[in-house]
């Protein structure tokens, strides 16, 4: 099966395109730009859910739903923000179709106009404020901090399979809060929530930091992101939590009155991430075979292969196996036997590696005799023979490893493709190889612009944990208090 | 709090409205017809999601995601399924809004108009049909059991919070089979985990049936239904269950190659409940104070009100609640302290009440001497003396006994307003007081719409478990094989 991927050097987005279809993650829809998220990768976003979710509530969120249509007036109280949404939006006109009179079949009844056009949502927070409004009007109010699992649409018009889609599942926060700190310290609080799972539960190495003015999310005021390196050396976005200042509050009248009685807009942040998460997982660990899933992500973390002649000896290792899945099951570990007996051992150790399962096991009638276990890792591709006494314990240490081993080697890969670079023309080279670039930039608008005209590199980000070494921006020669991420992006 | 909501006696409507309000379970949106779930309601309905997801995955079905637009033409394929949902549906037409020149503000693009609108999914029979072609070619990739979790769309003109929204949350599963009786089969087995989650989780009696020709789903060639009793004798059917026959693989050209090797259409079934449950829920048990939670799904099972006179009462009291909650957690209990200064007990009281948490703890200095707590139960209102020590097994025995009492109560309830009735005279007066009549039916619509007509009574199932007594139709006078059910219905 893996043959019909293409290798990563032929073609990296040819193989990433493969990879999701054959993997049967997903498949583009008879709508143009939405997917169908099939069940074996909806699996791997049910297990993203269900960890964000705990992350979040263990943090003071709670969950709510608001409305899939957004009344267009809405739209336009926040500037910036029907400057960023409005041009690529669905949008309903209509509530009611008919059968025509000339016989062309179904279309749409003209008597049955909106008075006012509703937009799907792009995003949430004009709704949203427009509904905090009525719950706040004193600071024993604050802080509300909602979060809800929603689809949106955005219409893009060139659409790839999780990266960027017309339609796409994700977690929407917003909270408001009664000081500017309280919401800065919020969206601190959040963007480090989504790299501690990036890195521990994806196993996928990020920056943290804050996006440039020209990269921010439309009507915020700071945006703190992560960003991931993909094997391309392009860099992916991941996430991102938005300090919104007063800006909805303002827009939607949303005001307190304080301790002192005093009344003040609230102060507010808005949080994603989505779908993409899941081209994320993919682009980071996989290979030329297939998917490499992370341990703590996959919904199956052990397969379990019968090499066998005849009905009699499957059986019996069909027994048997039954046995060691009972056995790592009681240490939580998610098994699954392939007993299907129409195709060849070859062809389902191939099928698993594709799919990114873990651990793969195969049993054949030595390994009866021997009280033995095939045990190959997906991630180095190593087997080795193990005994089947205190296998669970050997299993449990094998997945925290390879979890631990898939995140160092995309650390080094990262640690690998980033250098620092002074000179724009050394710049202009080797951007073409992709990588991160930290950089000095005099923190002007015009001197981004222009990079990315000549280069396609974005800024995509100013990061926190950088060196706060100064130096000179490498196009206009002013004078820039740290270096910045430069890199081509999805 | 409570006296902010209606008695049912006097308006029942009114106080269903007033207590969603109320108890802070959702609220009307901006957007016609489209509620928002507040985090109170939202957790309850996180609580149904959770038990529901368990029980379809345990039975083999896995969640999977598909489009939130159809194209129009989809809609067309099914003759029956068109006629159901096209007069009620969301239409896109356009993918951009820009500002008019005239200065009329954000209009729809005239240019940005689609080739082919898209309907928003009032349920994704003909897209996930669409999908499932290219899914199944062969017997051995049936079956498909595949359920999605999901917001739809039904353009209703007379909208109420959960009951009938135009938007609305819930899960519909889509399943696939190569034979007939397999299909019939599923459909009868989604129809008995309903009902059972129903009973055991909701504590919701409810009837399982199948409904008349004329109820059925539009593309069904049978569907079973749940029924379950409001407090004013009204009837609310809380799930549904369609054996879809070949329609849909007819329409969508969906064929499987036999072992024999001969094509054949497949087999299909849908099935779905959705936030209406809510309404059942809140309809079932609720009173005029408020709020009454089935312990298994309530956010939070046991709250704690400290009964205190200046601050170093207050901490000992919370000091020793926190001890208690830490020991009802050991057991899965979930505990709310309700520790706020700037409202009274009494406040709490009906607050909590209201918000229907099953069990109260209340504690003051009495209890702080004689090592008791007052225990407060919401469903008969009893309150009582009990020693800490041992409280989380008494806590456990009695949140067990709650969620029976309640099951059985609303269970006494619908046996009492339920009723043979053989004179259509007497249906006719009897019908005016609510309830479920067992009637004779000939079979015919004919007589099921003049019924209707006369009486707004429908059929609401032929029940499943009713005996199969023989008898002559009401109205006609013709034979029946058995009594099926009439009620007038939400």
């Amino acid at each position: 099966m893996a043959k019909e991927v293409t290798s990563r050097e032929e073609n990296y987005s040819q193989w990433y395109n493969n990879l999701v279809i054959k993997a049967d993650l997903a498949e583009n829809s008879a709508v143009r730009g939405c997917m169908v998220i099939k069940p074996y990768g909806y699996a791997i976003w049910e297990k993203i859910q269900a960890q964000l979710d705990k992350m979040f509530k263990e943090t003071g969120h709670v969950n709510a739903y608001f409305p899939l249509f957004i009344p267009k007036s809405f739209l336009s109280k926040e500037a910036e923000h029907v400057e960023g949404f409005a041009k690529e939006c669905a949008v309903v006109t209509h509530h009611r179709l008919m059968q025509d009179r000339d016989g062309k079949g179904l279309v749409v009844d003209p008597e049955a106009k909106l008075e006012e056009e509703l937009v799907i949502r792009p995003t949430s927070e004009t709704i949203i404020w427009n509904t905090y409004k009525n719950w706040i009007t004193s600071y024993r109010d604050l802080p509300v901090l909602c979060n809800q699992w929603a689809n949106v649409v955005r219409w893009e018009m060139r659409t790839r399979l999780f990266l960027r889609t017309a339609e796409f599942l994700w977690q929407e926060g917003h909270t408001a809060h009664a000081t500017q700190q309280e919401a800065i310290d919020e969206a601190n609080l959040i963007v480090n929530i989504y790299a501690a799972f990036a890195r521990e539960w994806m196993a996928v190495p990020v920056l943290v930091g804050q996006k440039s003015a020209s990269e921010r999310f439309a009507g915020a005021e700071d945006t703190l992101c992560i960003e991931a390196m993909m094997q391309d050396g392009k860099a992916l976005q991941a996430g991102t939590s938005h300090f919104l200042g007063q800006n909805f509050a303002k827009a939607f009248d949303v005001q307190f009155a304080g301790k002192d009685g005093k009344l003040e807009y609230v102060w507010a942040t808005s949080w994603g991430v989505s779908t993409r998460l899941m081209g994320a997982l993919i682009m980071t660990h996989s290979d030329d075979n297939g998917l490499v899933l992370p341990p703590k992500l996959a919904p199956v973390q052990v397969v379990m292969v019968p090499i066998y002649k005849g009905e009699e000896e499957l059986n019996a290792i069909i027994e048997r196996m039954r046995e060691l899945k009972k056995t790592l099951e009681t240490k939580g570990v998610s098994v699954k036997i392939d007993d299907r007996d129409n195709v060849r051992s070859g062809f389902k150790f191939a099928e698993w590696e594709l799919k990114g399962v873990p651990v793969r096991f195969a049993i054949g009638p030595r390994d009866m005799q021997h009280n033995t276990v095939e045990v190959a890792r997906r991630d180095t591709l190593e087997k080795q023979s193990v005994a089947q006494e205190g296998i669970a314990e050997y299993v449990e240490k094998l997945l925290k490893e390879i979890q631990a081993n898939i995140y160092q080697k995309a650390l080094t890969f990262r640690e690998e493709h980033t250098c620092k670079v002074d000179s724009y023309e050394e710049f202009k080279t080797r951007i073409e190889d992709g990588g991160f670039f930290l950089c000095h930039w005099d923190g002007t608008a015009e001197t981004e612009e222009k990079i990315k005209e000549e280069t396609k590199a974005t800024i995509r980000c100013i990061p926190f944990d950088g060196e706060k070494e100064e130096g000179l921006c490498m196009i206009s020669g002013k004078a820039s208090k740290q270096r910045v991420v430069f890199a081509r992006a999805y």
